[in-house]
C-alpha cells in the first residue's frame, strides 16, 4: 500500500549550462526536468471550479486566468527545482561539511518520542522514531479510507554549521531561512529552535548557557541575533494537510456561483514525505548562499 | 509601575531628504532617529562578557568584535528604524484602505481568550481582551521581582487586503511576510493564519469552504499560495524572553574562559508590547512593496 | 557571398514553463535553445591556447579552468537567450506601443550618411542608408580577404517610449540601458543622444529647447536627470572586431609560455549585423522592467 | 578667479551608524553631510519654468511635481553621497592595494596631450598634461564671460586591479561601471579602453598580444569578457556642460506656455574637475563590489 503517489515520474535532470567535463565553469547552471508522465485531461472535471484550500483561486483573482491542470506552479511539481538546486548548493556546503538533514516529527496526528537521525532513512515517513511509524502508517490508512488528507511537522537539523553566518541587518540567517521554508506550499508555520515555546519561558529557562566547550542547550536552534552561533540549526515547518481530497466541498464556480467539488485523482495523502527533501534543498541554498558571503568578511 | 524600560528617548525623527512641503518628491527618503539618552558607561560591567541568549557571541564569532555598548545592531533600538519606515510604507497602504493592526495574544504566560480590536488601545500591555490585561500586570510584576523576564505572541491583522498580492514562485507573500518578522529580533517562530495547528488538522478540517460572498472559514490565514485572497491576513510572532536578566547566568568572558554574569540596568521585563508597532511596521513595508508591485500585473 | 557566419543554426526556442493556450500565465518563464550544430572538436587545436581579444584567459584567471568550446558563455551563442527574452520584452511594450529598432551607422570603416528606417531591413548589413551598403561590402570583403575582421557602430532608437521613465537615484534610465548594452560580449562604448560629442559643445549649442510641442532638438537623446523625456530615445554601442582571426597572433599557452595562434574557423567577420537585434533585445529588457515600475508611481 | 562654484559648502560628514572607536562593526554605515550654505530664495525665478538640459521636465513628467530648489536629486549636490561611499570602498581596495585616479583628458574643447599622473593634483582642472592647463584657463574665462558653459571628457584609470573581477554573464565588471558612471548626472557616453574606436579598428589591430609577462598593448582597458585582465582598466566619461547658463534660452512654463529662461546664480562653469572625484568614487565602488565577490569563488 503506498501513501504518496502512483503517478511515474522519472524526475531525470537534464544540465542546460554552467558544467563542463562534471565540474562547473563559473557561468550560470541551466537544469531542465521534463514531466513525462502528464496527464491533463485528468483535470478536466475541475477546470470550472476552484478548490477550497488550492492556490488556483488566488492566481485567479490576481491574474484573471489560471492554469488548471496539474503542471501549474500551484502544483508541488514545481519543487524539483528547488531540489535539484539544492543539490548543487549542497555541493558548496560540503566544502565546509555542512550537513543537512530533514525528517518527520509529526505525521497524521502521530508525533514521534525520540530523535535518531540514523533511523530517517530506514521507514517510509523518514521518522527518526521507528516506534512512530506503525501508528502513522495506520493513522493514514484511516485518513486516505475517509478521502481525506492530513497534516505533520518536517524538521531540519544543520550539522557542523561554522559560526558567523547571517548578515547583522538586511539578510538576517533566521529570516532567510523562514522566508525559504515558507515558501514551500503547503507550509503553514516555520519556527527555530524552541520555536514557538519560547513565548510561555521565562529568560532563566530560555537563554542557553555559554561554557569554554560551547553551548549548555540549544533553544535557540543555532542562531542568534540573526547569525548563525556554530550550534546545530534546528527549523520546524508546519506543513498542512493536501487540500485536494475526496470528500465534497462547498466552493464557487469560475463565474462565483455556489457549487461543491470533490477531487478525485492521484493525490496523496500528505505532503509528508514528499515535502522533507525540498525543505532540505531550501535550507541548503540558504546556507550555501551566506557561507559564499561569509568568505568576504574580514576577521 | 511600569514594565518597559525608564529610557527616556524623545525617538524624534528627522526628515533628511525626499520630502518637500509635506509631500513626498519621488526621491529616496532618509530619516535619522538621534539617541539622546545612551549611556555606554552602563555597560562597562559586561564589556569582556557574553551575554547567554544574546547576538553579542556570535557578532564576535563573525568579525572578531563586537559593539558592547547599547547601541550596537543587536540593540532593540535598531527597530526604531524599522517603524519610522513603516509608518511611510502606510501612506501607500492608506491609498487602499489597507489597515494593519498587532496586539498581543500571549504574554508571560497568559492568553487572551477573544480578541476585541476596540479593546487594543486601552491597556499598557496592548491586550484585545481586557479580562486578560489583570493577570497579565501580575504575572509580569512577579517575573519582575524575581530578576527575570518573560515572552509571548503577537498577533498581527491586515483588514481590507486586495486579493492578489504575492509573486508566484520568487516572492510569494507569506514567505516575504515571514522574513519580515523573522527579522526582527527576539522573534523565534512565524505563523500564518491557523499556523502550527494545521499539523494536527485533516484537510476536510483545514480547508476554507469557498461561497459566493468570501471564505467560510479563514484557516488559510489570507493567503493561499503564496497570494493574498482578499480575507484577512492574520500572522504570529513568538516572541523569546529578554535574555538580558538580573538573574546569575553561566557564561565566557573574551579569552572563552567560564564566568558568571548578572545583568543589571534599565532592561524591560517583555519585548512586548514595545515590539508589537516594530511587528506592524515589518508587515506594512512588505504590503505596501506587493501593493505596488500588482499594479504591475494586466489583468 | 555570405559575411556572417555559415554554421546552421536553426534557432528553435522551446518554451519550458510560464505560458498556456499561448498566453503568460503570470509564473516564470523560461525558454531554451538547443544548439544542433556544436562541433566542440573543430576548438580541438586552440584547446591550450589563449586568444588574443578574447575572454577565455580571464575566465581562466578567474576560475582556474575555462570552457574551449565554443558554447561556453564567452561565445556569441550566449546571446540568444537575450534575444529570446527580449521578445517577451517587446510584448509588454506593445502595450504601450513602444518600438525599439537597432540598425548600423558604421561598420569596417564605412559611416553611414543619413538614417532611414525603411531601408533597415532591406539590405544585409541593417544599414539605414542604402548607399553606403556598396562600401560595407567591399570593405568587408577586403577584409575576409586578409584573414582580419572589423568593428562598427549599432544605433537603438526608441520610439513612442512615454516620459517619466527611470528612477531619480538608483536605477537612471540611462544607466540602467548603459550596462544593459555594455554587458554584450564585443561593445566597448556605450552613448546616449550626442553622446561624446557633447565634451566638446557649449550649454547654449547642447541644451534642447523646449516648446509646447516637445523638443527643438535632441541631443540629450530622449534621457535628462536618468528619466525618458519622451522623446525618441537614442543609444549607439561601439563593437569592437572580432577577436578570432586567421592572422597569426602573438600570444601563451596554458603554462603561460610564449606561443602564436592562428584561429581558423567558421567565424563571422563582423559581430555586426548579427548583434542588431541583440542590442535592440536588451533595450527592450530594460524599458519593459522601467515600464511596469512607472505603473506603480502615483501621479 | 575661480571656475567652480563660490557658495561655501563645508562638506563635513556625520557618520550615523556602523562604525565603533574608528573601525567598522559589520552593520550598516549611515553618513549624513548637511547642507548649512542653501538659499531657496535664489530659485524662485525660475519657480515656474523648465531649465533647458536639466532634470526638472523628466521629473515633472514621472511624479507631477517637482523640487525647484537647489538641494533636489537632480543637484549636484546629490554627489556627495556617492563621494562619501566611495572613501569607505577605498578602504576595502587599499587591502588589496588598488588605486583608482580620476583625471581631465578635455575640458572646454581642450584636450590633453600626454597623461602624467603626477601632474594631476598640480593644477585646478585636474589635467595629467601640465601643458594644456594655460589653454583650458582661457578656453574657460571665454566661455564663462560669454555666460555660456562646457563640456568635457573625464578618465578613470584603476592600478594594481587584480584578474578575475566581474561575473561572467550577469554583472559584468564592464557593465557595471558603465552603469556606475552613467548614473552620474552631466554623463553622456562611457567608454572601457578603446572605446568608441574600436569601431574602426582591425581585429589585428585591437587584439592586444599576450606575452609571458602580460599583455602587450592595453586597447582591452583591462576588462576581457567582463571581467579584468589585470591591466590597468580604462574607463571614460563624456560629460556635457552644465545646462544652467546665463545665455537666454527657449523654454516653457509650468503650464507647457512658451517662455524664456536666463539662469543667473552661483553655477560653475563646467562639471568639470567636479565630477572627477564623483567618477572616482563610483568606479571604486563597482571595484570593491567585485574584489568582495571574488572572495567567493574557489580556484
Amino acid at each position: 500500500m503506498a501513501y504518496s503517489s502512483s503517478r511515474k515520474e522519472p524526475d531525470q535532470v537534464q544540465i542546460l549550462s554552467g558544467t563542463m567535463d562534471g565540474i562547473t565553469t563559473g557561468s550560470p547552471i541551466g537544469m531542465a526536468v521534463y514531466n513525462r508522465d502528464a496527464n491533463s485531461k485528468a483535470y478536466d472535471p475541475i477546470k470550472r471550479l476552484f478548490r477550497p484550500g488550492h492556490a488556483d483561486i488566488t492566481y485567479f483573482r490576481k491574474y484573471g486566468l489560471r492554469d488548471h491542470r496539474g503542471g501549474g506552479r500551484s502544483s508541488a511539481r514545481e519543487t524539483v527545482s528547488r531540489v535539484a538546486a539544492g543539490v548543487v548548493a549542497q555541493a558548496v556546503l560540503d566544502q565546509s561539511e555542512v550537513k543537512v538533514t530533514a525528517y518527520t516529527v509529526e505525521l497524521a496526528g502521530v508525533r514521534v518520542k525520540r530523535i535518531d537521525l540514523d533511523e530517517v532513512d530506514k521507514n517510509e515517513f523518514r521518522s527518526p522514531d521507528p516506534e512512530a511509524v506503525p501508528e502513522m502508517r495506520a493513522s493514514l490508512a484511516r485518513i486516505r479510507e475517509a478521502g481525506d488528507s492530513a497534516g505533520g511537522i518536517v524538521e531540519i537539523k544543520v550539522r557542523n554549521c561554522p559560526p558567523g553566518l547571517g548578515e547583522p541587518v538586511f539578510d538576517k540567517l533566521d529570516a532567510d531561512l523562514a522566508k525559504a521554508v515558507m515558501s514551500i506550499g503547503a507550509v503553514k508555520a516555520v519556527e527555530i529552535g524552541a520555536g514557538i515555546e519560547v513565548a510561555g519561558l521565562l529568560g532563566s529557562e530560555n537563554n542557553d548557557p555559554i561554557t569554554p566547550d560551547g553551548f549548555a542547550s540549544n533553544r535557540a536552534g543555532g542562531i542568534l541575533g540573526g547569525i548563525s552561533n556554530g550550534d546545530e540549526i534546528i527549523i520546524r515547518a508546519a506543513v498542512k494537510p493536501i487540500p485536494s481530497i475526496a470528500i465534497e466541498q462547498q466552493t464557487v464556480d469560475l463565474d462565483f456561483n455556489p457549487a461543491t467539488i470533490t477531487v478525485e485523482g492521484r493525490h496523496d495523502v500528505s505532503a509528508i514525505p514528499r515535502i522533507n527533501p525540498v525543505c532540505r534543498a531550501m535550507v541548503r541554498l540558504v546556507l550555501a548562499d551566506h557561507l559564499l558571503r561569509q568568505q568576504t568578511v574580514r576577521k
